[in-house]
Parts: structure tokens; sequence; C-alpha cells
């Protein structure tokens, strides 16, 4: 039975990623390929991300690869979201891709930090927006 | 005058990389390509891995960027020691290897925890030596 | 004389990629750099693709290639339009993409599989226009 | 509990990589990181490659994916054992490669070439050498 | 001080990536990450842009490494409107892309000739502007 | 028939990479895959580098190219070598690696460095040995 690690996963998922981004992978996969997304959950999250470690440490090294390997802007823009979700702060998250630099280059580490800016400037907007609301 | 950020990225250099390390990569590079090394000095070390900010999360994004990347073994090894000098523990390395497994894959995976396995076990028979020494 | 080459790579190129796609390539570049269509029918269609072998197999290499690199996502709709029209099942192309998981890591396999979702769509939208049209 | 997946994992491990590709590795990691050969088993064999589907078409994606990424002829080199241990021709081993030339260009092709031309000799010399043992 | 290379750095970034280009970089990472663009500019182009050399080569260099990594579209199309400000010809920069085929195959040389037909374009509109401005 | 792009492609290859490496590629793969040092012939040098224009630029795109993908030292070499004997001086080949570094990141250009190093010892070694048997 797989139960166990798809709840643990899906807590996970759900926390990092933010239940928007989590309902819409699993709704888009559901008809082509559902066993995509339960893969996903039960091994990415279930058994990777949920063993014990510091949440910071992954996201960092989410980013880092994501960053290296190029070519992924919506999933590196889903970690740097849960970058902030497992503490990092902004500083932390800017210094990761400042860091990178010399190891992949300035062309890839300004895509990166386009993404860094766009995720900095949404989630100004939404703290804004929640506060006009009250 | 490029003095400061020399002086400040040596220190860094030896000491992430060892004096070892630093003292073969100046000298090889000296005849053929005295700037390379130059520039992996103050550039690298005296102005990005020089700024304020935690070395472990530098160490975790340079093993996590150079194992995406792959092929560039010696690179890994180097910052897989860096790694431990400035703090981290066997296990926060080896968990940084696991994580990556979901973004790049088994293979790559593969190659970087084999780097890890011979770090530390280089590392083991010198502390070895080092008390038969005494 | 290149002319047996260019016959035999220009039905294949149409065959596989469509009329649509091959008629776009070759007007597109025809004024900037013609000999780049010209190589593209000639050698990798008139040379690689038509020699003998199974032209399934030929696909899902194809698409196991570009899901590996990334950053071709117009290629790589177009080859999987291409395993279509071969003869590979829906089901074989979807097991292609889940077959690499373990090889390049979920974020390119998520953008591969994304493009799937989008060829199987379009297929099923035309098909259904073609029946209403009758 | 994991007991399924393991079992069917290293069964198709055993049966694709071969005993002595499969002891060295669960021996390698057991120490440092038996989590990592436990995921190799459990993911991409045990839920990944046991899946239903035709194993050469399996082979063939591992093979087109290794030789795309670069860098990984120990895993590369296993697959193309692994694609004759699953029926596939040396024929249509050679076309993989061949039929990767346009997509990844020489440089790699030719490096996937060598392992493929190197195991053809193994196995050709362990066939000589298991008929003069007769 | 790092006003010299600043001043340096500036001048030729200005130069062969044009006003527009350099103004929104500077502007955009102003509040984000105002050191980003510091070191591009000191470093890429106040350090290692301004060596001695011939700035055709340079910019080939560019060109082929942008096209070879894939995904910096971007940058790609900087650096080609750069071949021709420091005075590379239409057709040395298309014989670049050529020159790229069988080192990185066709679906990355395609996408890199896209950004030179796409730039050669822009720059025959825009002289065609400003003809009938006169 | 084939014989003009081969008279024309050998004669290149046999320039650019020199009679040994040559030798060695085409009795390489005579038995195994012969078709594939026959593409190389043909069309990488027979079509594509016997094309009109500057072949220093073509060596500064191959290395940069060669260098910009990893894993490929041997390519590398030669092209190094290939380098010379289209008349790029040392000091051309040298920056264009360091044209490299904001491009690729240290590690990638510092394995290009260790080969361009390694060619120009080769050259001085046999430069050497020649003046003495003289």
């Amino acid at each position: 039975m797989t139960g166990d690690r798809w709840t643990r996963g899906e807590a996970l998922f759900r926390k990092v990623d933010g239940d928007r981004v989590a309902d819409n992978l699993l709704e888009a996969y559901n008809e082509v390929a559902p066993d995509f997304a339960r893969y996903l959950v039960e091994f990415a999250f279930g058994e990777i991300y949920a063993r014990e470690g510091d949440l910071r440490h992954r996201e960092l090294v989410a980013i880092s690869s994501l960053a290296t390997m190029g070519g992924c802007d919506a999933q590196l823009e889903t970690h740097v979201h849960g970058a902030f979700s497992v503490g990092l702060t902004k500083d932390e998250i800017i210094e990761c891709v400042m860091t990178l630099i010399p190891y992949i280059g300035f062309p890839k580490a300004l895509n990166a930090m386009a993404v860094v800016k766009r995720v900095i400037e949404k989630r100004a907007t939404s703290e804004r927006s929640a506060e006009t609301e009250v």
C-alpha cells in the first residue's frame, strides 16, 4: 500500500508549493498520466523531501539545481516561493543566486535572478493586497 | 589596485579549498594563463565568496550546482572538502545529494554521491593517520 | 549532385513533421540561411532518418534526447506528432516520458509531459473537428 | 511496507544490470548512504521500470537520455549491456546512436558510440572465452 | 576602489549591448540585487571583456557558448546585436551558427538561427525607419 | 555519389585534426559503425567545415561550444590543436577560454584551460624534440 507515502507527500507538497500549484498539477495530469503526479507526490515529496533534515537546505539545493540546469522557470518560481515558506529570508535567497554566478556564469544566473525578482514582487503585491483588504 | 580583493580572496580560497589545492592551482596556471587564477581568487573568492552570509549555504549551493552540471568531479571533490571545512556535517552533505535525486535524476546523483563517498573515506583515512602519528 | 538525398529527405521530413511544419521551416530560413534547411533535409532526414530501421525507435530516441536536453519544446512537439505518425501509441509515448523520470529528474520530465499532453489534446480536437465536418 | 517494490525492483535490477553491477552498487553505498541504493531499487526499478511496456523501448530511452546528458559513461555502459539483455540487437543499438547524431551533434554521439563499441567488444570476448571453456 | 573597472566596464557594456539594454538591466536589478549588475559591469565587462584582443572573436565566443547552453535567447539576441556592433558581418554571424550544427545538433542550432534571423530582421526594419525619417 | 564530399572532407579532416587522429578514428569505427566516420567526414567536414569563411572563426566556435557542453575533452584537445593548425595564436586561444569565464563559469572554464595548457605543453615538447633531431 502506498497510503503513507501519499499522505505524507501530499502534505509536504501543499506546504511547500502551495495549494494552488498542487491542485493545478494534480488536476492537469489526472487524465493523461495520473501516475506522473503520484510519483511526484509519493517519491519526490513522500520519500525524499520527507527525510530528516533542514528544509531550508532542501530549498537552497532545489534553487541551485534548477538555476544550473536552466529551462525550468516555472519550477524555479515554485521553489523560490517554497524557500520563503520554509523560512529562508529574501537576503538568503538572493545570496544563493549571487553565489551561483562563478559556477554557472552570468546568463543562467541572470535568468534565475529574474525569477527571484518576480517572486519577490508578487509576494509584495499580495501582502499589500492583504493589507488593504483589512 | 586589486590588492584588497586578492588578499581577502586568497585567504578564503586557502580556507575553503586547502593550501595544497590552492598552491597547485596557482602554480599550474602561472605560466600559461596567470590571469585565470587571479580572476578566480579576486572575483570568485574575493568578491562573491567574501559576501556576508552563511558559508554553509555557499557550499551547499556549490555542491548542488556542480552535481547538476556534471563533468566537474575535481571541483566537486574540492567543494565537498570545503563543505566539511565550513562546518557542514557528513549527514548534511549526504542529504544534499539525496535531495538532488528528484531534480537531476539517479545517474548524475550517483556520480555526485561517488565523489562524496571518496571524500569521506579520504578524510577518515587521514584522521586515522593523524591519530597513529601521535 | 545532392538530388537523391534531397528527394528522399524531403519525403521523410513531410511524412514525419507534416506539410505545415515543413513548409514553414523551409520558407522561414529561405532568405537568411537557405543551407540550414538544406542540411536538415539532406543530412538529418535524407541520410540519418532514411537509414534502415524501425521508425518508432527513431522517434523514441528523438523524444528522449529532446526531453533530456530541454529548451526545445517546439522540436519536441513536432516529434511527439511524428511519434504518432509512425505508429507509436499514446501509451507508448507516455511511457517514454515516465521512463525518463529517474534519468533526468521530475522538472525536465514535467516539461516533456506538458508537451505530450498538449499534442494529445490538439490531436483529439482536430479529430473531433474532422468528425463534425463529415 | 516497501517489501513489494524492493523485491520486484531488485529482480529487475539484477536482470537488466547483471548481478556483478548490482552487487557492487548495493555494497558500495551500504555504509555511506544505504537509502540511495534503496531508492534506486524501489523507485527507479520497482516502480518505473516495472511498469507495463516494452523493455526494449525502456533501454532505447535510457541510452538516448544518457548519451544526450553526457558524463555518465559507466551508467551508459550498464544500459548498453541492459539493451542486449532485454533483446535489442547490435544493429538496433548502433542505430540508436546514429539517430542521435542530428540531435546531440558528433562529439557527444562519438562518446556514446565509443561506449557501445567497448560493450560489443567485451561481449564478443566473453563469448569467445565461454566457447573455449567448453 | 572599484571606480576604474566600473567606468571601463560600463563604457564597453553600453558599446556592445546598447544603451537601452544597459539602462534596463541596471534599473531592473537596482532594488533587488544591485550587486548583480555591478559584478556584470565590473567583472564581465570591466575585466574580461576589456582585455586586449579581437572583439569580433569575443562575440563569436559568446554566441557559440550561448547557443550551446540553450535557454538564454534574450542574452543571445543581445550578443547577436553586439556582434554587428563590433564589426562582424551578417555572413560571419550566420556562418557561426552553421558551424555549430555538427557540435550541438540541429534543434539547438535552429533555436540560435531563429534568434539571428530575428535580429537581422529588426535591424533591417530600424534601418528602413531611419531612412524614411530623413 | 558521395565522392566529392568525401574527398573534400577527408582533406580538411586531416588538415585540422592531423593524420594520426584521423587514421585512428577511421580505423576505430570501421568495423562497428563505418557510417559514423563517413558522416563525420562527409557532413561535418565535407559540407559544413568546407563552407567559405574564416577557418580561425570555425575553430573558435568549436572550442567555445565544446568547453560549454563539457565532457568532451578529447574532442576539445583535437580542436585546440586544430586552432593552431589554422593559424590562431596561443594568445588568441587562451583569450577564447578567458572570454568564456563569465558565460560558463569557472569550473567548466578551468576544465577547458587545462586542455589548452596540455596542448601547449605537448606542442612545446614536440617542437623541442624536432629541434634536437636536427
